[in-house]
């Protein structure tokens, strides 16, 4: 038994379009962009007008998609869980894992970070 | 002055896949799938494990992609005020407004219909 959430909506645009993005996105919702130090091609988007988190990513030349950010407290029992319902892992990294939906939409699991985990997550299994 | 708040994400998908990605993400975050009678290609994903709203959309033989559902309670004053901001639009429909943003990305403006719009929107003018 593990807990999920989904928690963020991750913009993920080419580096040229990155900046009027954000700018864009930070007058569309207002909120504050903040670089993340620890991973220089994503910022947040802090305090925005918004149901879901709200975050970028600078993904160089590729096609701009939004991704999904999903929390979970087992990674590895969630990616069991997930690829059991029909979808695939895109690829592993440090901190997290990419995957994809049975239709090809990209999302990513990743530890509890939000202050909503607690409060919002449910126990799946 | 007039209100908004990012609510919503529609998860896109062509026929030949929409019921096995609803059923995925009915899976993956806990809740019940509920055609809209009103609109036949839509979804609702009811009480899921999620910060933002959940909903699915058929769109025939498009490729799959998220898209983000923003309420506001002026959207005539609201499509001005992004365009301004650098989206553009893409179709107007009887109840929402179809835009992509700076990267290209899909967002639709729609009147308020959930709970949490009267707590968690935010003025703009």
């Amino acid at each position: 038994m593990h807990r999920v959430l989904l928690r963020e909506v991750i913009v993920d645009v080419p580096s040229e379009k990155s900046d009027a993005t954000r700018r864009f996105w930070a007058g569309a919702l207002g909120g504050t962009v903040r670089p993340l130090t620890e991973f220089p091609e994503f910022a947040a988007l802090e305090n925005p007008a918004a149901l879901p988190h709200l975050g970028f990513q600078d993904i160089g030349n590729d096609a701009a998609r939004f991704h999904l950010d999903i929390e979970t407290d087992d990674i590895e029992a969630e990616v069991a869980r997930l690829a059991a319902l029909g979808a695939v892992v895109e690829q592993r990294r440090d901190h997290w894992v990419v995957m994809r939906d049975p239709a090809g939409l990209l999302f990513c699991l990743l530890p509890p970070e939000s202050d909503e985990f607690a409060e919002r997550s449910r126990v799946v299994d």
